[in-house]
């Protein structure tokens, strides 16, 4: 059989046909235009895997189930997303609302939680039971695998690593908290303390590269002055590896899992963060003398959304 | 069939014939004595396990399997224990020693997580899919079920719950690392945090309760004087509450579980424990609109380990 993935984003729809193992046989994509009503946005993500099935060559009949992967939480037992943020979507029944296009089983779950499973299956997880995915984006989201299946807890809400408590009185949290591990392990983290290190000190190769501008600071710039040697971007950085690393050390000593991936915006730094992460958690780790997680990079990229999504169902 | 589970402790070895609905038929123990070869101690567990089935009238083939609680890990591929801390063991061979004296099955899993899994069979969690069973004692220990089963990570050492950190550069903990959560959620946290408290006020009622000897002070003191209205106590009770929130916070939003269940000795402070603690959790919850996990209190008490034991290999 074949399965559909579809990576709803808030800029635009993707969607592909995807083999057993994992492989896209077929592509395309589609703007979401988010200010639209939900069922014309759903009615075009029906057409758009109308669309793929019939460019791999397939019928409906070859297709098992669809996936969606959306940046939001859905109810497992209900199909209704209740929320979904950077769509502006509440309580929307997506799956009842799928289904009045095409006759499928419709499968929904996180975008991250997707993109873990995906590199589970197909990326530099793959083969393995249990692994924990990490976006370093904007926020940090998670993706957790237990038993080579996606994990999203009792009511869909599970996998919300990036809010895990990881400083309690730490930074302010968009989420209403404090100290969400988030603050310290995104993209915005390393632009924040950028921002207070180059105020800090003006000579900084920071201040230069964004032309003294601090709202031109983004954490690529960060990291590439970090790599050429500039001491505060280093010294950002070096923070910043800190938190994810203690946020790993977290994971690792809750669940123990055989991988924790790293992707996102951030993971592109590519080797220089993943030797800076491994030696800042091999000190940290609890049972010192017993193995413990690989730290990896992803390796699906943009792919993995469409992937994860079309095998939820497998 | 019938399962024998046995809870070893650095103190003293209890074992139990276990129906498959998690009721104990005959239960007995006998002193560890750690001083002994790990053989002794082996041998002493076989015997008490031959006992218990003959009291429950039942004859060895009548037993399915065996199962043994351990304060520490075990790798559950080998069997072998590579650490139980209070019983000073390192690279235990744990099952080969305990088939040389009964030809069973044998699974080994950590002390908290067998706790849990017997009340999400005849406790408190009974008929949930996922639940996190938290000790509250000298430290914090843990106990994950996911889809019904005890889940202890790839390599045995999941599950450590105590050691995800919760305040990065916070309390130094005995493992070496800062900010764990049980330096915050522990019995051995109130009575740190009472001590300060306490040589600060030295008017307050914790100070009279331990007649001025700051050694003597306990959780249970400290609990008695919170409820009793004295202010110091409250301050240090509310603390723990906030810090025990903040971490169990973190775990709904990683694992988003059925039930959290609180056991351990500060747990006997019972509803004026749990109460303080669903009211401190609330407003921390990420999804506010969404069910999020029941907080509850253990229910098996001392007899958890012997029916968790039993059915691991259930």
């Amino acid at each position: 059989m074949l399965y559909i993935g579809v990576d709803l984003g808030g800029t635009g729809i993707k969607a592909g046909v995807v083999s057993e193992q994992g492989h896209i046989l077929s592509k395309g994509s589609t703007p979401t235009m988010i200010e639209r009503p939900y069922q014309d946005i759903i009615a075009d993500i029906a057409e758009l895997c109308k669309k793929v099935t019939a460019d791999a060559g397939a019928q409906m009949e070859d297709i098992a189930c669809i996936g969606v992967g959306v940046p939001g939480i859905c109810d497992p037992k209900t199909g209704v997303i209740p929320f979904c943020t950077n769509l502006g979507w509440h309580e929307v029944p997506f799956v009842l609302e799928m289904q009045k296009h095409i006759n499928l089983p419709v499968y929904v779950d996180n975008d991250a939680t997707v993109a873990g499973y995906a590199e589970s299956i197909a990326g530099v997880s793959a083969g393995t039971s249990s692994s924990v995915f990490i976006t370093l984006g904007t926020g940090v989201g998670g993706g957790i695998i237990i038993n080579g299946k996606p994990f999203s807890g009792a009511h869909g809400c599970g996998s919300e690593i990036g809010h895990m408590i990881l400083k309690m009185d730490g930074e302010m949290c968009s989420c209403g908290n404090e100290g969400c591990f988030e603050r310290y392990a995104s993209a915005t983290a390393i632009i924040r303390e950028a921002r207070r290190a180059a105020q800090d000190i003006p000579t900084c190769a920071i201040m230069t590269a964004c032309g003294g501008d601090l709202d031109k600071i983004n954490a690529k710039i960060v990291i590439h002055c970090a790599k050429a040697g500039d001491r505060t971007a280093q010294a950002v950085f070096s923070d910043y590896v800190k938190g994810l690393a203690h946020g790993i050390v977290s994971i690792i000593n809750c669940l123990d899992p055989e991988v924790i991936v790293l992707g996102g915006g951030v993971s592109m730094a590519g080797e220089f963060l993943l030797d800076a992460v491994r030696e800042a958690v091999e000190p940290l780790i609890f049972y010192k003398t017993m193995p413990h997680a690989r730290i990896e990079l992803a390796r699906l990229g943009a792919d993995a959304g469409i992937i994860g999504a079309a095998l939820l169902g497998k």
